[in-house]
């Protein structure tokens, strides 16, 4: 564990800050091992450039923490006096200037203590150097993300199996959560996505329980487990039913595109550059004007994460990089097609870890 | 509709702000019908206290945004161009020199954004007096999570019946979280603890998938269902083989403790008061020692919401308020009891909406 903290040490110095501030998510969780709930407790573990970290721990948190074996001192609170205190205590004991925090976990009640026991402190969002740490997986990383898409595959093999026309989202919805955690889900990496006809159209629909399936509809699912503090991430859209030509050609462009995007992945392409590959195949099409979305995003312990797969993106992907790759095109108030792979970044190219036959599919 | 707007630009006056600002969470859910996921895109309403509101949208939920009818401008963007743009156009649109935000829900990254465009913008944590709009529940909100904890109870009593000496935590876990989605959960209020013998002293415990239940366990489980965008929380705790001789004394003093929480809770009750004679059982025991937490805290679209039932909070509960009457005892390194219902004030005294039994159990 001692190169993880100078890995933040590390980190500290190149931003030229005094130290880095985590709160419970998925950088504190692959630091610590150990995933805190996210809650109106503050806790925060702050990691100097120099000397031992120091942790502001609710009471109620002291007997998941202490096993974890994290060096330094920690102040704790209780509900009854509050978190002051505890903040107060950390500002005497370690002095700052400056702090790089993740701006997109960290809430505006913990940066306002932060920022009222300190007095000056200059409080930066580091969020991308941060969680840059976490870009390339571990060897158990990428096994857990695979046990986690083979939950998610298996559950929606099970599923598909059971769809008919007349069947309502929910429905459909219900069944996809009871086969995840049935097949070994520990939890689900965000609330699915079940649309059919219109509604897949959105890209983050919610399904609707007055919504009968109609013969030729889209069906979308959108969905991943998580499993071993990893995420899935995949979608399939299906037709139940014949679906109209518009629809198939709309589906053979999308394919397309997915596949135009995995092709050109390998070590050194940039996020750019693979999000120009399967954007330029979608814009070639007569169906430019549905574009809604980037290609993609990082996954791991966090299923939106760096690296953003879009234009002007120049950061370049090193092997052990995972993204999603999931073109869509969208005719709202009509129908939409996403296909999204989870792709690896290999020392020889790239490999899908997701699996589920992507060919047009009609049940 | 329009009430529910008036309601936050009286708000606004009152705090002597130029306006209240919410993102994705349980204040804008309930404000506009429809549950907008937090992710890194932000999303921000913005209603000022005199004229129309404006709202920040990423393009791809326009078509969620939309249907809603949320009045006032729409200022949306694209991943590929990013959203500072469209914070500048908010900013030109609707000047501010103050506003209202949720300082549990709006990250850090939300924060830098709405200050780097306005400039000198104070940004106030009125966390408490906005989440305070949702303190008493409509009727439409009490029957959905009766609906929610109907399906936790029944969740709760088909695993119940499954639990054998020798099964893990997580074996438990897997069977409980498959049973809340087939009896219809629309997702979890958060994720499940479920903890034997020494881990059910930590209150906020993970399953294990290498600890075999052992004959006189203490066997914790502290989960809820969604339904209807709210969300259950119940605990129960139960002995798998004869306990020992202080495990019953302990969970007899914590169902006392329970049981004297419910008793004194009625319209005007304060916070303070139904801890207080929580506590004072807990206090007056042999194992005050072993008290980790305060008595509870509201349930509603966030599962951890006001009122904070705690000692030292003498704000009076209101017809409609729901809160969670927690008491628990835990021995660190041996075992914890905890028994979790859902309290709602009514106009005559209150009401368990949570009606899982509590008397001791040996399964």
């Amino acid at each position: 564990m001692t190169d993880r903290y100078s890995e933040f040490r590390d980190l500290a110095r190149r931003l030229q800050v005094d130290a880095v501030a985590l709160v419970p998510g998925p950088n504190l969780a692959r630091l610590v091992g150990f995933e805190f709930h996210t809650s109106e407790r503050p806790l925060v573990l702050v990691i100097p450039a120099e000397g031992a970290p120091a942790a502001i721990v609710p009471e109620l948190e002291l007997g998941s923490w202490e096993p974890l074996g994290v060096p330094g001192k920690v102040f704790d609170w209780r509900d009854q006096t509050g978190y002051g205190p505890a903040f107060d205590a950390l500002a005497r004991d370690l002095p700052l200037q400056s702090v790089a925090v993740e701006g997109q976990v960290m809430r505006v009640f913990v940066h306002d203590a932060l920022r009222a026991t300190y007095g000056t402190l200059d409080i930066r969002d580091h969020e991308a150097a941060i969680s840059g740490l976490r870009l390339c997986k571990t060897r158990q990383e990428i096994a857990a993300l695979e046990q986690a898409i083979e939950i998610s595959e298996t559950a929606l093999r099970e599923t598909l199996a059971t769809v008919r026309v007349g069947d309502t989202e929910t429905q459909v919805e219900s069944r996809l959560l009871g086969a995840l955690f049935a097949a070994g889900a520990e939890g689900l990496a965000f609330p699915p996505i079940v649309a059919a006809g219109d509604n897949s159209a959105r890209p983050h629909a919610h399904a609707r329980p007055d919504y009968a399936i109609r013969p030729g509809d889209a069906l979308l699912l959108d969905f991943g487990a998580r499993a071993g503090g990893m995420c899935a991430d995949i979608t399939r859209t299906v037709f139940v039913g014949e679906p109209s030509a518009e629809a198939r050609e709309v589906y053979e462009t999308v394919l397309a595109a997915n596949r135009a995007g995995h092709a050109v992945t390998k070590p050194g392409v940039t996020a750019h550059q693979i999000d120009d590959a399967v954007a330029s195949v979608l814009e070639a099409s007569p169906y430019a004007d549905r574009i809604r979305t980037k290609t993609g995003h990082g996954l791991g312990r966090d299923v939106h994460e760096a690296p953003w797969i879009m234009r002007g993106n120049h950061a370049a992907l090193d092997t052990g990089t995972v993204f999603t790759n999931e073109p869509g095109l969208y005719k709202l108030g009509a129908f939409g097609v996403r296909i999204e792979d989870d792709i690896l970044v290999t020392d020889d190219g790239s490999r899908s870890l997701t699996t589920f036959p992507t060919e047009l599919t009609v049940i």
